[in-house]
Protein backbone atom coordinates (compact mmCIF):
# COMPACT_ATOMS: atom_id res chain seq x y z
CA UNK A 1 0.00 0.00 0.00
CA UNK A 2 1.18 3.30 -1.02
CA UNK A 3 0.85 5.75 2.00
CA UNK A 4 3.72 8.30 3.22
CA UNK A 5 1.56 8.38 7.03
CA UNK A 6 -0.43 5.78 9.49
CA UNK A 7 -2.56 7.36 11.84
CA UNK A 8 -3.33 5.33 15.20
CA UNK A 9 -6.51 5.70 17.13
CA UNK A 10 -5.36 5.28 20.84
CA UNK A 11 -8.27 4.42 22.74
CA UNK A 12 -8.90 0.46 22.02
CA UNK A 13 -6.88 0.16 19.01
CA UNK A 14 -3.05 0.44 20.86
CA UNK A 15 -3.97 0.69 24.47
CA UNK A 16 -6.43 -1.57 26.48
CA UNK A 17 -8.50 0.82 28.43
CA UNK A 18 -11.16 -1.51 30.03
CA UNK A 19 -8.11 -3.25 32.50
CA UNK A 20 -6.29 0.47 33.39
CA UNK A 21 -9.55 2.02 34.23
CA UNK A 22 -11.77 -0.59 36.22
CA UNK A 23 -8.04 -1.17 37.97
CA UNK A 24 -8.28 2.64 39.27
CA UNK A 25 -11.70 2.11 39.66
CA UNK A 26 -11.65 -0.78 42.15
CA UNK A 27 -8.50 0.63 44.27
CA UNK A 28 -10.66 3.55 44.87
CA UNK A 29 -13.63 1.92 45.85
CA UNK A 30 -11.69 -0.71 48.41
CA UNK A 31 -10.30 2.83 49.90
CA UNK A 32 -13.70 4.68 49.91
CA UNK A 33 -14.95 1.45 51.63
CA UNK A 34 -17.57 0.85 48.32
CA UNK A 35 -17.93 -2.05 46.35
CA UNK A 36 -19.38 -2.68 42.42
CA UNK A 37 -18.91 -4.39 39.47
CA UNK A 38 -16.04 -1.67 38.52
CA UNK A 39 -15.84 -3.37 34.87
CA UNK A 40 -19.14 -3.31 34.49
CA UNK A 41 -18.37 0.67 35.62
CA UNK A 42 -16.53 1.07 33.40
CA UNK A 43 -17.82 -0.22 30.84
CA UNK A 44 -21.17 2.39 31.67
CA UNK A 45 -18.75 5.25 31.46
CA UNK A 46 -17.35 4.25 28.30
CA UNK A 47 -21.00 3.64 26.49
CA UNK A 48 -21.46 7.53 27.15
CA UNK A 49 -18.41 8.14 24.91
CA UNK A 50 -20.51 7.99 21.58
CA UNK A 51 -23.22 10.07 22.64
CA UNK A 52 -21.49 12.54 24.40
CA UNK A 53 -18.65 13.38 21.56
CA UNK A 54 -21.55 13.04 19.42
CA UNK A 55 -23.34 16.06 20.99
CA UNK A 56 -19.96 18.25 20.27
CA UNK A 57 -19.83 16.86 16.49
CA UNK A 58 -23.45 17.70 15.91
CA UNK A 59 -23.06 21.41 17.49
CA UNK A 60 -25.93 20.10 20.30
CA UNK A 61 -23.08 20.96 22.68
CA UNK A 62 -20.18 23.03 23.25
CA UNK A 63 -16.23 22.25 22.36
CA UNK A 64 -14.93 21.05 25.84
CA UNK A 65 -11.03 18.55 26.25
CA UNK A 66 -12.20 14.81 26.29
CA UNK A 67 -10.85 15.21 30.24
CA UNK A 68 -14.07 17.76 30.93
CA UNK A 69 -16.18 15.12 29.39
CA UNK A 70 -14.48 12.14 31.17
CA UNK A 71 -15.28 13.87 33.88
CA UNK A 72 -19.08 14.75 33.53
CA UNK A 73 -19.76 11.14 32.03
CA UNK A 74 -18.23 9.74 35.16
CA UNK A 75 -20.25 12.13 37.30
CA UNK A 76 -23.38 10.70 35.45
CA UNK A 77 -22.17 7.37 36.00
CA UNK A 78 -21.23 7.53 39.92
CA UNK A 79 -24.75 8.85 40.17
CA UNK A 80 -26.27 6.13 38.04
CA UNK A 81 -25.13 3.49 40.36
CA UNK A 82 -25.26 5.05 43.74
CA UNK A 83 -21.59 6.00 44.13
CA UNK A 84 -21.70 9.08 45.50
CA UNK A 85 -19.27 8.19 48.42
CA UNK A 86 -16.58 8.73 45.48
CA UNK A 87 -15.18 11.89 46.63
CA UNK A 88 -14.15 15.59 44.08
CA UNK A 89 -10.19 15.01 44.62
CA UNK A 90 -10.87 10.76 43.38
CA UNK A 91 -13.16 11.42 40.39
CA UNK A 92 -10.60 14.05 39.43
CA UNK A 93 -7.90 11.36 39.64
CA UNK A 94 -10.05 8.68 37.77
CA UNK A 95 -10.51 10.94 34.45
CA UNK A 96 -6.63 10.65 34.79
CA UNK A 97 -6.77 6.78 34.78
CA UNK A 98 -7.45 7.46 30.72
CA UNK A 99 -3.77 9.29 30.78
CA UNK A 100 -2.14 6.45 32.27
CA UNK A 101 -3.62 3.07 30.01
CA UNK A 102 -1.19 0.28 29.34
CA UNK A 103 -0.49 -0.73 25.63
CA UNK A 104 -1.73 -3.99 23.80
CA UNK A 105 1.24 -6.58 23.56
CA UNK A 106 2.05 -6.15 19.87
CA UNK A 107 1.55 -2.15 19.85
CA UNK A 108 5.09 -1.15 20.80
CA UNK A 109 6.19 -3.76 18.37
CA UNK A 110 4.60 -2.36 15.65
CA UNK A 111 5.17 0.65 15.84
CA UNK A 112 9.17 0.15 16.94
CA UNK A 113 8.71 -1.37 13.39
CA UNK A 114 7.05 1.57 11.48
CA UNK A 115 9.97 3.91 13.01
CA UNK A 116 12.34 1.62 10.85
CA UNK A 117 10.12 2.67 7.76
CA UNK A 118 9.52 5.55 5.76
CA UNK A 119 5.89 5.35 7.43
CA UNK A 120 5.56 8.25 9.15
CA UNK A 121 3.20 7.46 11.98
CA UNK A 122 1.48 9.57 14.09
CA UNK A 123 -1.31 9.22 17.13
CA UNK A 124 -5.00 10.35 15.55
CA UNK A 125 -7.11 10.26 18.45
CA UNK A 126 -10.04 11.96 20.43
CA UNK A 127 -7.38 12.07 23.27
CA UNK A 128 -6.24 15.25 24.13
CA UNK A 129 -2.56 16.70 22.74
CA UNK A 130 -0.90 16.36 26.44
CA UNK A 131 -3.01 13.55 27.50
CA UNK A 132 -1.86 11.39 24.31
CA UNK A 133 1.57 12.71 24.77
CA UNK A 134 1.88 11.11 28.53
CA UNK A 135 -0.07 8.23 27.52
CA UNK A 136 2.46 7.20 24.89
CA UNK A 137 5.48 7.77 26.48
CA UNK A 138 4.22 5.68 29.63
CA UNK A 139 3.03 2.92 28.06
CA UNK A 140 5.95 2.93 25.26
CA UNK A 141 4.08 3.83 22.39
CA UNK A 142 6.62 5.32 19.89
CA UNK A 143 5.31 7.30 17.43
CA UNK A 144 6.86 10.36 15.11
CA UNK A 145 3.99 12.55 15.79
CA UNK A 146 1.25 13.69 18.07
CA UNK A 147 -2.48 14.80 16.71
CA UNK A 148 -5.46 14.97 18.35
CA UNK A 149 -9.14 16.03 17.58
CA UNK A 150 -8.65 19.05 19.94
CA UNK A 151 -6.78 20.39 17.04
CA UNK A 152 -9.85 20.55 15.08
CA UNK A 153 -12.20 20.97 18.41
CA UNK A 154 -14.30 18.22 17.31
CA UNK A 155 -14.02 14.69 17.87
CA UNK A 156 -13.83 11.46 15.77
CA UNK A 157 -15.74 10.41 13.23
CA UNK A 158 -16.19 13.78 12.13
CA UNK A 159 -14.18 14.41 9.11
CA UNK A 160 -12.75 18.19 10.09
CA UNK A 161 -10.67 16.05 12.29
CA UNK A 162 -8.96 13.64 9.46
CA UNK A 163 -8.79 16.68 7.02
CA UNK A 164 -6.85 18.96 9.99
CA UNK A 165 -4.35 15.66 10.04
CA UNK A 166 -3.96 15.96 6.86
CA UNK A 167 -3.58 19.37 6.65
CA UNK A 168 -1.43 19.36 9.60
CA UNK A 169 1.02 16.83 8.34
CA UNK A 170 0.84 18.50 4.60
CA UNK A 171 0.00 14.90 2.30
CA UNK A 172 -3.00 14.26 1.16
CA UNK A 173 -5.42 11.99 2.57
CA UNK A 174 -5.03 9.18 -0.23
CA UNK A 175 -1.40 9.07 1.20
CA UNK A 176 -2.98 8.37 4.45
CA UNK A 177 -4.01 5.36 6.81
CA UNK A 178 -6.56 5.89 9.54
CA UNK A 179 -5.67 2.40 11.55
CA UNK A 180 -9.00 1.78 14.18
CA UNK A 181 -10.60 -1.45 15.92
CA UNK A 182 -13.84 0.64 15.57
CA UNK A 183 -15.77 1.03 11.91
CA UNK A 184 -16.92 4.53 12.89
CA UNK A 185 -13.90 5.63 13.30
CA UNK A 186 -12.58 4.20 10.04
CA UNK A 187 -15.73 5.46 7.92
CA UNK A 188 -15.07 8.86 9.13
CA UNK A 189 -11.79 8.40 7.91
CA UNK A 190 -12.62 7.24 4.29
CA UNK A 191 -15.23 9.66 4.28
CA UNK A 192 -12.37 12.49 4.50
CA UNK A 193 -10.32 10.38 1.72
CA UNK A 194 -8.22 8.26 3.74
CA UNK A 195 -7.01 4.72 3.32
CA UNK A 196 -8.32 2.38 6.20
CA UNK A 197 -6.92 -0.47 8.30
CA UNK A 198 -8.52 -2.37 10.75
CA UNK A 199 -7.23 -4.14 13.45
CA UNK A 200 -9.82 -6.21 15.28
CA UNK A 201 -9.20 -6.25 19.54
CA UNK A 202 -11.91 -8.86 20.58
CA UNK A 203 -10.82 -7.86 24.08
CA UNK A 204 -11.78 -4.51 23.99
CA UNK A 205 -14.98 -4.86 26.02
CA UNK A 206 -13.19 -7.98 28.14
CA UNK A 207 -13.59 -11.36 27.40
CA UNK A 208 -17.66 -11.84 27.50
CA UNK A 209 -18.17 -9.51 24.82
CA UNK A 210 -19.66 -10.16 21.79
CA UNK A 211 -17.69 -10.18 18.82
CA UNK A 212 -17.17 -7.31 16.26
CA UNK A 213 -17.93 -8.41 12.55
CA UNK A 214 -14.49 -7.20 10.49
CA UNK A 215 -15.95 -4.54 8.15
CA UNK A 216 -16.17 -5.07 4.98
CA UNK A 217 -15.32 -1.83 3.55
CA UNK A 218 -11.74 -1.60 4.52
CA UNK A 219 -8.45 -1.28 2.60
CA UNK A 220 -6.56 -3.66 4.83
CA UNK A 221 -7.28 -6.26 7.46
CA UNK A 222 -4.61 -7.11 9.73
CA UNK A 223 -5.10 -8.99 13.19
CA UNK A 224 -2.64 -6.76 15.46
CA UNK A 225 0.09 -3.81 15.49
CA UNK A 226 3.10 -6.28 14.57
CA UNK A 227 1.20 -7.69 11.35
CA UNK A 228 -0.20 -4.22 10.07
CA UNK A 229 3.55 -2.90 9.97
CA UNK A 230 4.59 -6.53 7.85
CA UNK A 231 1.75 -5.41 5.40
CA UNK A 232 3.13 -1.96 5.56
CA UNK A 233 6.90 -2.40 5.32
CA UNK A 234 7.09 -6.08 3.62
CA UNK B 1 14.98 21.92 38.45
CA UNK B 2 11.35 20.45 39.06
CA UNK B 3 9.82 20.82 35.85
CA UNK B 4 6.54 18.52 34.33
CA UNK B 5 8.03 18.65 30.39
CA UNK B 6 10.84 20.51 28.19
CA UNK B 7 10.21 22.21 24.88
CA UNK B 8 12.93 22.07 22.16
CA UNK B 9 13.89 24.73 19.77
CA UNK B 10 14.75 22.45 16.88
CA UNK B 11 16.83 24.89 13.47
CA UNK B 12 19.97 25.64 15.58
CA UNK B 13 19.68 24.05 18.58
CA UNK B 14 18.78 20.21 18.12
CA UNK B 15 19.65 20.09 14.24
CA UNK B 16 22.44 21.67 11.93
CA UNK B 17 20.80 23.79 9.15
CA UNK B 18 23.97 25.31 8.40
CA UNK B 19 25.54 22.24 6.75
CA UNK B 20 22.51 20.41 5.45
CA UNK B 21 20.89 23.08 3.46
CA UNK B 22 24.08 24.38 2.14
CA UNK B 23 25.16 20.60 0.91
CA UNK B 24 21.80 20.82 -1.09
CA UNK B 25 22.15 23.97 -2.43
CA UNK B 26 25.84 23.04 -3.52
CA UNK B 27 24.17 19.83 -5.28
CA UNK B 28 21.60 21.46 -6.97
CA UNK B 29 24.49 24.56 -8.55
CA UNK B 30 26.45 21.58 -9.72
CA UNK B 31 23.33 19.90 -11.65
CA UNK B 32 22.33 23.55 -12.88
CA UNK B 33 25.93 24.76 -13.37
CA UNK B 34 26.24 28.04 -11.43
CA UNK B 35 28.80 28.03 -8.99
CA UNK B 36 28.43 30.32 -5.68
CA UNK B 37 29.57 30.54 -1.82
CA UNK B 38 26.92 28.21 -1.13
CA UNK B 39 27.66 28.51 3.01
CA UNK B 40 27.19 32.38 2.24
CA UNK B 41 23.76 31.91 -0.04
CA UNK B 42 22.46 29.71 3.15
CA UNK B 43 23.63 32.07 5.90
CA UNK B 44 21.37 35.02 3.71
CA UNK B 45 18.55 32.73 3.33
CA UNK B 46 18.47 32.36 7.09
CA UNK B 47 19.48 36.07 7.74
CA UNK B 48 16.18 36.87 6.25
CA UNK B 49 14.24 34.61 8.73
CA UNK B 50 13.99 37.00 11.88
CA UNK B 51 12.51 39.52 9.90
CA UNK B 52 10.60 38.03 7.62
CA UNK B 53 8.54 35.81 10.68
CA UNK B 54 8.66 38.81 12.44
CA UNK B 55 6.72 40.69 9.99
CA UNK B 56 3.61 37.66 10.82
CA UNK B 57 4.19 38.05 14.68
CA UNK B 58 3.77 42.12 14.16
CA UNK B 59 0.94 41.49 11.68
CA UNK B 60 2.19 43.52 9.06
CA UNK B 61 2.21 39.92 7.00
CA UNK B 62 -0.76 37.86 6.91
CA UNK B 63 -0.03 34.12 8.70
CA UNK B 64 2.02 31.88 6.24
CA UNK B 65 3.49 28.04 6.73
CA UNK B 66 7.53 27.93 7.20
CA UNK B 67 7.72 26.05 4.21
CA UNK B 68 5.61 29.01 2.31
CA UNK B 69 7.75 31.57 3.53
CA UNK B 70 11.30 29.71 3.11
CA UNK B 71 10.05 29.87 -0.24
CA UNK B 72 9.62 33.65 -0.42
CA UNK B 73 13.36 34.21 0.96
CA UNK B 74 15.18 32.12 -1.12
CA UNK B 75 13.84 33.56 -3.77
CA UNK B 76 14.75 36.90 -2.98
CA UNK B 77 18.48 35.57 -2.30
CA UNK B 78 18.73 34.12 -5.51
CA UNK B 79 17.27 36.82 -7.39
CA UNK B 80 20.00 39.16 -5.35
CA UNK B 81 22.66 36.67 -6.02
CA UNK B 82 21.76 36.32 -9.68
CA UNK B 83 21.33 32.72 -9.15
CA UNK B 84 18.34 32.88 -11.55
CA UNK B 85 18.91 29.50 -13.21
CA UNK B 86 17.80 27.66 -10.60
CA UNK B 87 14.31 26.42 -11.71
CA UNK B 88 11.14 26.14 -10.06
CA UNK B 89 11.58 22.35 -9.33
CA UNK B 90 15.03 23.23 -7.76
CA UNK B 91 13.38 25.89 -5.55
CA UNK B 92 10.48 23.82 -4.66
CA UNK B 93 13.02 21.06 -3.43
CA UNK B 94 15.21 23.03 -1.78
CA UNK B 95 12.76 24.49 0.43
CA UNK B 96 12.38 20.51 1.46
CA UNK B 97 15.88 20.55 2.63
CA UNK B 98 14.39 22.35 5.98
CA UNK B 99 12.67 19.05 6.34
CA UNK B 100 16.12 16.38 5.91
CA UNK B 101 18.32 18.55 8.66
CA UNK B 102 20.65 16.61 10.30
CA UNK B 103 21.55 16.35 14.08
CA UNK B 104 23.95 17.80 16.10
CA UNK B 105 25.89 14.59 17.76
CA UNK B 106 24.68 15.03 20.94
CA UNK B 107 21.33 15.31 20.15
CA UNK B 108 19.66 12.10 20.09
CA UNK B 109 21.43 10.86 23.13
CA UNK B 110 20.29 13.85 25.25
CA UNK B 111 16.41 13.36 24.24
CA UNK B 112 16.73 9.37 24.79
CA UNK B 113 18.20 9.88 28.29
CA UNK B 114 14.82 12.02 28.55
CA UNK B 115 12.36 10.16 27.39
CA UNK B 116 13.63 7.56 30.04
CA UNK B 117 12.75 9.73 32.54
CA UNK B 118 9.30 10.92 33.38
CA UNK B 119 9.90 14.50 32.06
CA UNK B 120 7.95 14.69 28.72
CA UNK B 121 9.74 16.23 26.06
CA UNK B 122 8.69 17.69 22.47
CA UNK B 123 10.13 20.15 19.89
CA UNK B 124 8.58 23.47 20.12
CA UNK B 125 9.62 24.70 16.29
CA UNK B 126 9.06 27.76 13.92
CA UNK B 127 8.35 24.61 11.60
CA UNK B 128 5.31 22.98 10.53
CA UNK B 129 4.12 19.61 12.52
CA UNK B 130 4.87 17.97 9.28
CA UNK B 131 7.96 19.16 8.57
CA UNK B 132 9.10 18.39 12.60
CA UNK B 133 7.01 14.81 12.11
CA UNK B 134 9.47 14.24 9.07
CA UNK B 135 12.55 15.88 10.27
CA UNK B 136 12.99 14.02 13.65
CA UNK B 137 12.16 11.04 12.78
CA UNK B 138 14.87 10.76 9.94
CA UNK B 139 17.59 12.81 12.28
CA UNK B 140 16.71 10.18 15.03
CA UNK B 141 15.22 13.19 17.46
CA UNK B 142 13.17 10.81 19.69
CA UNK B 143 10.59 13.60 20.85
CA UNK B 144 7.40 12.42 23.08
CA UNK B 145 5.34 14.96 21.33
CA UNK B 146 5.60 17.44 18.47
CA UNK B 147 4.65 21.19 19.06
CA UNK B 148 4.85 23.64 16.73
CA UNK B 149 4.12 27.42 16.00
CA UNK B 150 1.63 26.89 13.10
CA UNK B 151 -0.53 25.27 16.32
CA UNK B 152 -1.03 29.37 17.37
CA UNK B 153 -0.56 30.56 13.71
CA UNK B 154 2.31 33.17 14.51
CA UNK B 155 5.85 32.30 15.22
CA UNK B 156 8.44 32.29 18.22
CA UNK B 157 9.56 34.09 19.82
CA UNK B 158 5.10 35.57 20.09
CA UNK B 159 4.50 34.28 23.24
CA UNK B 160 1.60 33.34 22.03
CA UNK B 161 3.07 30.72 20.86
CA UNK B 162 4.75 29.85 24.48
CA UNK B 163 1.34 29.84 25.94
CA UNK B 164 -0.43 27.84 23.52
CA UNK B 165 1.85 24.85 24.05
CA UNK B 166 1.25 24.85 27.44
CA UNK B 167 -2.82 25.44 26.87
CA UNK B 168 -1.82 22.43 24.63
CA UNK B 169 -0.24 20.28 27.06
CA UNK B 170 -2.27 20.94 30.00
CA UNK B 171 0.63 22.28 32.18
CA UNK B 172 1.65 25.51 33.56
CA UNK B 173 4.06 27.34 31.74
CA UNK B 174 6.36 27.78 35.64
CA UNK B 175 6.30 24.28 35.04
CA UNK B 176 7.91 24.03 31.70
CA UNK B 177 11.31 24.32 30.44
CA UNK B 178 12.51 25.96 26.73
CA UNK B 179 15.88 25.14 25.77
CA UNK B 180 17.17 26.50 22.80
CA UNK B 181 21.17 28.01 21.45
CA UNK B 182 18.91 31.76 20.85
CA UNK B 183 18.41 34.19 23.34
CA UNK B 184 15.09 35.79 22.03
CA UNK B 185 13.89 32.20 22.22
CA UNK B 186 14.20 31.84 25.55
CA UNK B 187 13.20 35.51 26.23
CA UNK B 188 10.01 34.95 24.52
CA UNK B 189 9.71 32.25 26.43
CA UNK B 190 10.56 33.59 29.71
CA UNK B 191 8.07 36.15 29.05
CA UNK B 192 5.19 33.52 28.94
CA UNK B 193 6.25 32.36 32.47
CA UNK B 194 8.21 29.44 31.55
CA UNK B 195 11.63 28.28 32.86
CA UNK B 196 14.47 28.69 29.86
CA UNK B 197 18.07 26.38 29.48
CA UNK B 198 20.50 27.72 27.11
CA UNK B 199 22.55 25.21 24.81
CA UNK B 200 25.28 27.38 23.03
CA UNK B 201 26.05 26.16 19.52
CA UNK B 202 29.01 27.78 18.69
CA UNK B 203 28.69 26.20 14.83
CA UNK B 204 26.07 27.08 14.26
CA UNK B 205 26.47 30.08 11.72
CA UNK B 206 29.73 28.10 10.64
CA UNK B 207 33.39 27.66 12.66
CA UNK B 208 34.07 31.09 11.75
CA UNK B 209 31.47 32.84 13.05
CA UNK B 210 32.19 35.50 16.22
CA UNK B 211 31.23 34.03 19.30
CA UNK B 212 27.64 34.32 21.07
CA UNK B 213 27.80 35.80 24.58
CA UNK B 214 26.27 33.60 27.06
CA UNK B 215 22.92 34.92 28.25
CA UNK B 216 22.88 35.64 31.67
CA UNK B 217 19.25 35.41 32.63
CA UNK B 218 18.10 31.92 31.94
CA UNK B 219 17.63 29.50 34.35
CA UNK B 220 19.72 26.79 33.20
CA UNK B 221 23.01 26.26 30.85
CA UNK B 222 24.39 23.00 29.29
CA UNK B 223 27.15 22.90 27.29
CA UNK B 224 24.99 20.33 25.12
CA UNK B 225 21.66 18.17 24.98
CA UNK B 226 23.32 15.12 27.08
CA UNK B 227 24.43 17.55 29.63
CA UNK B 228 21.03 19.19 29.72
CA UNK B 229 19.75 15.37 30.05
CA UNK B 230 22.21 14.75 33.25
CA UNK B 231 21.06 18.44 34.78
CA UNK B 232 17.46 17.88 34.44
CA UNK B 233 17.61 13.63 35.60
CA UNK B 234 20.83 13.50 38.21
Amino acid sequence: MDIDAALFDVFGTMTDWRSGVSGELASVGDRVGVRADWHAVTDDWRRKYVPTLGAVVSGAAPWRSLDGLHRVMLDEVLAERGLDAIGEADRERLVLAWHRLRPWPDAPAGLEMLHGSPVITSALSNGGVGQLARLTKQAGLRFDCILSAELARTYKPDRRVYLRAAELLGIEPGRLLMVACHPDDLEGAAGAGFRTAYIPRPLEWGPEAAPVPTPSDVDLVADDAVELARALTG
